[in-house]
């Protein structure tokens, strides 16, 4: 049997899972990772894990191994760039070292991509070859499938759908922009907006907030209503820039989906003629939190279709 | 010799080129159609076009005919939809109709999508294999180009560029939507903004304001300002979206480039932290309006290297 092995490097834990041609997972690790611990400690962790998976499938073939990473990748390279969580990593030969260690060759994705990837093989994607998928997160991630591929864009930089502009004169962001998504429509926009409307004393988690919501709480309620807007903005200006058949939304929120989807579904349907007049739909994707290691792990694979 | 027919259905009349693999025009007519005609004047000029043509480089293999209409395209039926110019021929099998009374495979396309394809295959967008184009007309239409071919999404509707939202409490748009683009960065946009700031006595084309502004009216050298923010607002999105190595703008505004560029330049700097971040281009087309005419006379050869 030939199988494949896909990591994931989260914030705070590396998980493999090892994977067959059909995308069923045969086995699963998942290793609290000391980060601070620089780049010979992390690639010693994810090789570790790649070989634990490796030996329980000894006597099977392996296709490779596939790595999503939080951050942009220079494909060519094998660079990780940019990446919060891992600055060690970053404008280091990382693909080629860890292939070295390894013996097996060795794919890098962006952590989003990987799991709209990961959604179109296996999860609510199956069954359609053009996809973009929001994570809702900390952050907000994009990627985007086209023709069953990671649109990758010339530098790996495609997708950053998180710092579409929603509203030029909203918040500033991190990336220098103002109004970005991801400062509207992520858990920490839900988390500074609870502070800035003194919803308590003390700061409040996404979750708390949400609890809140549910309770029936007004400015718990209008903090996903503006998340579910900010959405619905940035939703019709894809729909109407890609006229794609399915558009997911996936990550930590997606529980609240309840509260945030109405909204989201009125500023879309207000906002684009296209999804008034076709069949796109907006949907929760399937696989949580393991589409990103299923979709890393269909790289390989797909990598051996492509040649 | 092989060679292929582009058609451009504008607003007002019709183009046909004869143009040979190597991308060089060797035939050319323009026809003033009579669009109240209807349905069957309008495929008759059509007809006539093409024939007319074929006549002049009788001799020489036919590859077939594209032809850029305005309007939504259901590629695989061959209709048009949503036409504003040519409404009776929407919902109407036009493809098979002319394909029939031609006898030679026809190929529909958007008509910026066809001026998208023209530039990446003869004018600026020569030497990448993605890029988006924004024709800046009446009102903004954009093509979206990637691997070399015209993103069409499921239903021909992708690359609405126009109706992205720039300003989500904008001036509402014919659309449904607030704030597009189209109503921000238009000849339309110039025009009624001189309006509503009173520029003259009476309504001005977006010419008359161009002049003024290049005299140094303040008021109208405002107005190609909003129209650059309006811009570079859309295409740092864009640019975050899709990582492409260059983006072009076209259309009967681009003589006003020198007065928009600076503001929409800044605007991208502020909002991309890809475009800080990469060899990012914008540039304008080369080829004025004849890329829609290159374009759908690519369409043939495109196909058959296709198959």
């Amino acid at each position: 049997m030939e199988f494949s092995i896909g990591v994931d490097l989260g914030g705070t834990n590396l998980r493999a899972a090892a994977v067959n041609r059909e995308g069923k997972i045969l086995e699963k690790i998942a290793v609290d990772t000391n980060f601070e611990g620089g780049r010979d400690a992390v690639i010693g962790d994810i090789v570790n894990g790649v070989n634990a998976l490796r030996t329980k499938l000894s006597g099977n073939r392996l296709a490779g191994v596939g790595i999503g990473v939080p951050g942009f990748i220079r494909l060519k390279e094998g660079f990780i760039t940019n990446s919060n969580n891992l600055p060690y990593l970053e404008n280091f030969p990382v693909r080629d070292a860890i292939e070295k260690l390894l013996g097996t060759p060795i794919i890098l994705e962006n952590d989003a991509n990987a799991a709209a990837l990961g959604e179109k093989w296996m999860g609510a994607g199956m069954h359609v070859d053009d996809l973009v998928l929001l994570t809702l997160g900390t952050g907000v991630g994009g990627g985007i499938i086209v023709d069953g591929r990671v649109l990758h864009g010339m530098d790996g930089m495609a997708g950053e759908l998180g710092h579409m502009t929603v509203d030029p004169f909203g918040p500033p962001c991190g990336c220098g922009n103002l109004g970005c998504l991801e400062k509207l429509a992520s858990a920490t926009a839900v988390e500074s907006g609870a502070m800035l409307m003194s919803l308590s004393a003390g700061p409040l988690t996404s979750r708390e907030v949400y609890e809140m919501a549910m309770d029936g709480n007004d400015k718990a309620r209008a903090l996903f209503h503006q998340m579910g807007r900010a959405l619905g903005i940035a939703l019709a200006t894809l729909i109407n820039t890609f006229n794609f058949p399915l558009y997911l939304l996936s990550g930590g929120m997606l529980p609240a989906w309840n509260l945030f989807f109405p909204p989201l579904e009125e500023q879309v349907k207000l906002r684009s003629f296209t999804y008034r007049n076709t069949r796109t739909r907006i949907e929760q994707a399937t696989l949580g939190n393991q589409a990103g290691l299923i979709g890393a792990a269909y790289l390989p694979f797909q990598a051996m279709e492509l040649k």
